[in-house]
């Protein structure tokens, strides 16, 4: 898995790059916003974990974060990137994440409702931080992306079929998979959570 | 206390769900602002003092803080919340949390002054996180609420009494009920600390 | 250097301030912007490498930067700050805090990169949460800052003299004086790092 993942973080990084195109930036924002799009949710993970972020001790996910921040920064000025193709890999690294973030907070020791969480806050905090810095309202939280839910509902099934005994690859790639197709199909019909409504004042 | 620190974390929760109210987000997002103002205070305290949030080995806070999420997001729809009851509710919180977040860095034996701060930051720090997520000046920043102010001066207290031996639940009394009679004092007769002026240029 | 550290606490707590000053923030909004500033980066350097804020154990630092709030509060009325002068001096900080970032990075026996990110982390992230309390795009984002292009470009120079058994001071202080070389001639003539350019749609 571990050059998978590291494929869902050059991918997160080039979204992330993307994510700041409006904004007048300069080079070093570019990167800098790849590479916390990126690593940032596996950060908060660790953080709230009580131990160091993983790339402290594997640094070799900073040089790919890096590396793809500048490869965006330079190729977007030849090449138009397709927003639907980014948004394709952007659901993979959404799906690889959460269950990795699952499966750390498992060998943890922790308890199911933990590794929920920390499932959804690795696929999720990394874009939160990113549209914090970019100045908008977090893009998990607007209506119609079905975003955090997928996450939601892909750890679910991985934390149920390992409380079922399942080997570790099925539940894992099941998880992976129910993510993706969640997120995917969310985002080709149109699927929403109900809209958040308050009783006015009669 | 622990019971009482449940009640402080749902009304905590019900309260940032109704602060995220105009914004256009969906159940998802309502339940993640409830869960991260109810429990982002005492998460950064425990991040700051090196230690695991501590909702990770006391799940039972996440599933109140998501349970009163939901049912603000249900209940909404019906019922028109009070603000006003609301505004005293969030006292409660803030009073609870901040003496709770004074306790554990008294536990980890460190100096007063760091107390002291982490009392403050557990009593706000959550109501920051929830308003930089909906893209708003922090409402503790703004003029005329005497918010952290109040949570500052219960914690002086709670530490004086500390210092001077007296018991624990003496201390820990004392310092709630100085951060609601403040607080609710400088509601009620919008007292305020002076503002920040810097002089122009001549 | 502990009272050069200091003095870059508190010169960074009072540009914090002054930062603060348009908004309409009370007294304790103040101190908390500049404590904010002063002590962020640090912290969040210390709570990535898995350890408590380094002021838990030093508080001095805190009782530092909340001094330097509150004086910039009280002063700010009397007396008109330059805001080139506090530049010149936040330029001082950056350098001190990039390089001790490195140190504390280095002492934990983390690699070149983790050393490197780590120094500028520390320069510049207190000045990122600054900016992101007071509601605005973080300007080390913004173009023509070499904010911290300057801290990076400093750390390297850190980290390859010590590779070359430089010793420590050497090696600190020319870290130090590259940064401030960098950032001080970035300002004066304006340079900066090419802009986000992204080819648009034929």
């Amino acid at each position: 898995m571990n050059f998978l993942l590291l494929f869902g973080v050059a991918v997160c990084a080039v979204a992330g790059a993307l994510v700041a195109a409006p904004k007048k930036i300069d080079m070093f924002g570019v990167i800098v916003v790849a590479v916390v799009t990126a690593l940032g949710g596996g950060t908060v993970r660790d953080v709230i974990l009580g131990t160091k972020a993983f790339w402290v001790t594997e640094p070799v996910y900073v040089v790919i974060a890096t590396a793809a921040g500048l490869f965006t920064f330079v190729a977007a000025r030849f090449v138009r990137f397709s927003w639907s193709v980014m948004l394709v890999l952007d659901a993979f690294g959404l799906a690889m994440f959460a269950i990795v973030g699952c499966e750390k907070a498992l060998s943890l020791g922790t308890s199911s409702v933990v590794i929920v969480l920390m499932g959804v806050v690795t696929g999720v905090a990394g874009g939160i931080v990113r549209d914090l810095l970019c100045d908008e309202i977090p893009l998990v939280f607007r209506r119609g992306s079905l975003y955090a839910t997928a996450a939601f509902i892909g750890c679910l099934v991985f934390i149920a079929l390992n409380a079922l005994n399942a080997p570790e690859p099925t539940a894992r790639l099941s998880g992976v998979i129910t993510i993706l197709v969640v997120r995917l199909a969310a985002m080709r019909w149109g699927i929403a959570l109900p809209e958040f409504v308050v009783k006015e004042e009669n």
